[in-house]
Parts: structure tokens; C-alpha cells; sequence
């Protein structure tokens, strides 16, 4: 593709997402898309089948950001702020693609591709979780082991919490804002505080 | 009303919540609900103005069977093992209602009205989650107390931990059955297991 064409895919993307972000992506059609662009519908369909496919290739676009988090240098070593930092970042991402989560359980019902898409993600990125575990753990943090089925439980657990952030958000009629989500999410930290040794604990505290 | 037509009133919910559960309640009509009954659309509608209104009334019939789980005996002595009870029953109330929280996000932005009622319970609710906390603490359960902050976000992750409990099953691949919901939901006493002195902590455990 030559570099103008892969522009405007990227283009498409951006637009798609923040009007899909404004509007709701459920009243924002490809015309729509195409029209904030200034491109032709047809232009659009070259790079895209329809509404669906751009949401697909948002979740892939999305799930390339948070893999940029895990990239650390190889003598990177991991101290208990970088769980701050992880927090962070994430809900960075999180905001920038919100209606994603907003709209998460319709999206999945109505497009049985990016469900299974989906469900491959969530099933593969358990594996982010299990790292931040192994960090701690090798960063000698744990005050003692967690057993199995304990951690198991709490990474199902921190996923389904962040994964419907912006659902318990608006049923308890938090305002969906940056600063708002990231309070909201930097809440999971209390899963593991217990565990941490004593002297890590106290680093932990999430405004109220 | 006489005892007759509060029964069809009674019915009309009870077949109501049969179907939505069945198949969704966006492909169900009330002509759906009157025809299973073998009753008129009128006779329906001299009950209910239309199936918003069913299912806001479907949501107050389970906040009565929530409140049930609470009232126990005055000489009720609270000990661990009621935690095993408390989310047994509400495991069975969630799965009996489970159209509503597979729908949640869907429901509420549909219908102001519902989602106001909701927002109120759920903050009305908290008590609830505040209830198990003070009943742990009397019972002389906790190893030390929690900070309050650190309370209220376990509070904050385990009501929308449930809240969106059908979603996270689904999309991670988990059928809705009795036995699977219990089994997820069961893993919530994980919040609280770091805080319980050792000997109650052992009596806490979820299969994997």
C-alpha cells in the first residue's frame, strides 16, 4: 500500500473513532465517517467493507496500544511504581477508545466476528495480568504466595472490573472524564494490596 | 384490587420474566406475554402501561427477594458461614433475573426511567455490601480493621463485579448455567479473604 493510501485508512480509523466516541457509534454511519473526512464513500469502502470492519480494526488498533506497555527495556527492573505507571497508561487507552467500552456488550452482540475476536483477546491478555503477578513476585514485593485459585480469581475478577468500568460508572452516575476513570480503575490496586509486604502497602492509596 | 386480578397481575410479571429470560426481552412483545397467557392485549394493558413499565416493576419484585436475604432472626449470630448463604441466595436471585443483567447496559439506556430507579437502588444498595462488612467486624472475623477507602473501593469492585457478572461470563466463553454463576460470583469472597483472621480464612475457598 503506498504510504497516502495507508494514510487515509489511518485516517478513517481516527475519525470513525472519535465520532464513534462523541455520538456513540450506534448514530454515526460510514457516510458520515466520510463526510467529516472530506473523502467519497467509495474511498472509504476501498479501505473498509462497512462500520463493523473499522470497529474491528479499532479493537485491534486498541489492544496494539496496551501491548506497548509491556514493552520495557530488558534491565528495566520492576519496582511497585511501575504498577502506578501500568495503571496509568492504561487508562489512557482505555478513555481514548471509551465507547468501546461503553458499548462493549452491544457491540459483541450484534457482530459475532469481533465477539470471537474478542473473547481470543481477553482469553490471550490474561496472560498481562499473570505478568503483573510475576513482576511483583520476582521483584520479591509478596509478603507470601498466592495460592492458585486465589490469584486466578482475582485476575477474573480485575478483568471484569476494568472491563465494565464505564457501565458501573454510569450506574452510579460518575461522570465519564479522565480524571474520573482513573480514579475509578486505580481502585483495582486494593485487589493486591493485602498481599504486598507491609512496607509496600502504604504505597498504595487511592484518593476517595 | 381483588385477589384475582392481582394474581394475573402477578402472572403477567412471573410469565414476563419467563420469556425475556428465554429470549431476550427485546424479542419479546406484550402481545407475546398476553398470548402465553391466554389473556387479551387489553386485559395486560388494564395492568401495565407497556413492557418498559413490566420490566421496571420486574426490577422492584428482585430488590424484594434481595431484601429477604437480610432478615434474619434478632437473635441471628452472624458467623462465616452465612457468607456462603448470603451468596447462594443472591447467586439464585441473580440467575432467576438474569435476562435483566444480561441486558443491563442495553435496558438502561433505553428506558430514563428504569435507569433512575437503578441508579437509586444501587446507591441505596451499598448498605448491603456495608451490612456483610459490619457483621464480619461483630462477629470478630477481621484480622485488623480495613481503612475505609480501602473499603469502600471492595464495595465500589464487588458491586460491579455482579452488576456485570453475565457479560464477563460471556465473553469469556462461560455458559450462563446456576452451577457456572455460582462458581463466578463465589470468587467476590476473595475480596475479603486477606482481611479475615487465618483460622476463617482456610474456610474460604473456590474451586477452580
Amino acid at each position: 500500500m503506498t504510504e497516502m493510501k495507508k494514510n487515509t485508512k489511518e485516517q478513517i480509523l481516527l475519525t470513525a473513532l472519535k465520532l464513534f466516541n462523541k455520538s456513540g457509534s450506534h448514530s454515526v454511519t460510514t457516510n458520515h465517517i466520510a463526510e467529516e473526512m472530506g473523502i467519497s464513500p467509495g474511498n472509504l469502502y476501498y479501505h473498509y467493507k462497512n462500520k463493523e470492519h473499522i470497529i474491528r480494526e479499532i479493537l485491534i488498533s486498541m489492544i496494539e496500544d496496551f501491548d506497548l506497555i509491556w514493552k520495557k527495556d530488558a534491565d528495566h527492573k520492576f519496582s511497585i511504581t511501575d504498577i502506578a505507571e501500568i495503571t496509568d497508561r492504561s487508562c489512557d487507552i482505555i478513555y481514548r477508545y471509551r465507547f468501546f467500552y461503553i458499548e462493549l456488550s452491544t457491540l459483541l452482540s450484534r457482530d459475532e466476528e469481533l465477539s470471537r475476536i474478542y473473547t481470543k483477546i481477553k482469553r490471550d491478555r490474561t496472560k498481562d495480568f499473570e505478568t503483573i503477578f510475576h513482576l511483583v513476585e520476582s521483584a520479591g514485593l509478596w509478603e507470601k504466595p498466592i495460592p492458585l485459585n486465589e490469584r486466578s480469581s482475582l485476575i477474573f475478577i480485575a478483568w471484569s472490573y476494568i472491563e465494565s468500568i464505564m457501565t458501573s460508572m454510569q450506574t452510579s452516575n460518575i461522570k465519564i472524564t479522565k480524571p474520573n476513570l482513573k480514579k475509578e480503575i486505580s481502585r483495582a490496586v486494593y485487589l493486591i494490596k493485602p498481599y504486598l509486604k507491609p512496607e509496600f502497602r502504604n504505597m498504595i492509596n487511592v484518593p476517595i
